[in-house]
């Protein structure tokens, strides 16, 4: 049975994976800061940029993983790429002494906001199926492949 | 394959997210009083109030997801319901000037306790399927279908 | 259907069910120390240890779940135990006053990295079983589960 089920989520299996190694990157850095104790607005900047990081991160990867399972794993796990790239510029931001970025509490909206919908399409694809046995899933799966494309727009 | 996982999941699907709506919530409120730099207290309190929050969530959304695997996922879901309303109120109540409400560190604890309890049903259930072949997964998933009912009472 | 999911899932949620007693034993502790208000050190040393503890939480679960799903689920849940207890004897650590230990701001980096490996062996393993239609996965499950012992030598 377990081979059917990794088939569907080996691609969000091997997000979570970056995102971890993603983590153990900022931990990293946190814990060299920290070591250093010369510098204390550095590591107060650090540690404040991993702690918004790690607020969002349970939310993140659980909203990856109900779009993942509800509708179609690709575009879940696209998204959750394009999500740590936002995050790794958004942590790269916040340790610069130079005010060239000003990063806010909030990072990656856009892409929770698509994850999130991709969920409830999936539900209410599901409801759709199971009261009227109208399946939209095969078009569904191909409009959020395509919209997850416009994701890349900066 | 993946309509049949849907079809056990959907409403702990529709709790996460509704969760993740008022994560969004918690963080556009501390945003808010951070970007106004003239209440210093209120945003202690509002970040403190979202930290103690966001330090217990995946500890939610784990028991939640496991109750409702391990036994049903109706009350595990209802539960699910009943402590973000619990979590709701402990927000605002931090948020509030007054001293009306004095809310500790912890909260929800019977919410949690009833879902950890959930869990410990279910594995217990399946083991004695397993080895002894008795099945009383309809009656459990009965009572508890009546003891979530009972999360109500204040 | 949902009893052939218990049937590979139920160690890992036993695991998780053990790190959320855990989680609500530092909470409580937390909140013990945060009442006696004539200790401020103490209840910073346990808010820190406490905090460090939750950072890596959805770290934790996230990685043990997919190695448990993508490989086999005893192996990961004896490194989830061995992660509990290294958690433990950090906290504890922590917490004392005496400076005998000295914990950082990672620790269990052992067995994340096992655990991780775990998820890359299974991914693996799958993507040969689909493209070359040979299966090792038994093979790798001897291995996995001959080192976890490894993971018991300090």
């Amino acid at each position: 049975m377990l081979s059917i089920v990794v088939e569907h989520i080996f691609l969000l299996v091997i997000v979570t994976l970056i995102s971890v190694l993603q983590n153990a990157f900022f931990a990293t850095k946190v814990e060299r800061e920290g070591k250093e104790h010369n510098n204390k607005t550095a590591f107060e900047r650090v540690s404040c940029a991993n702690r918004n990081c790690m607020d969002s991160y349970p939310t993140f990867l659980a909203v990856m993983w109900c779009a993942g399972l509800c509708l179609n794993q690709a575009p879940a796990a696209f998204a959750g790429i394009i999500y740590l790239v936002a995050r790794q510029k958004y942590f790269v931001g916040y340790m610069g002494q130079t005010s060239q970025s000003t990063p806010g509490y909030l990072f990656g909206k856009r892409v929770l906001s698509f994850l999130i919908l991709m969920c409830i399409v999936g539900i209410f694809n599901y409801l759709l199926l199971r009261y009227f046995g109208s399946d939209y899933k095969d078009t569904m799966e191909m409009i959020t492949n395509a919209a997850s494309a416009l994701l890349l727009i900066p």
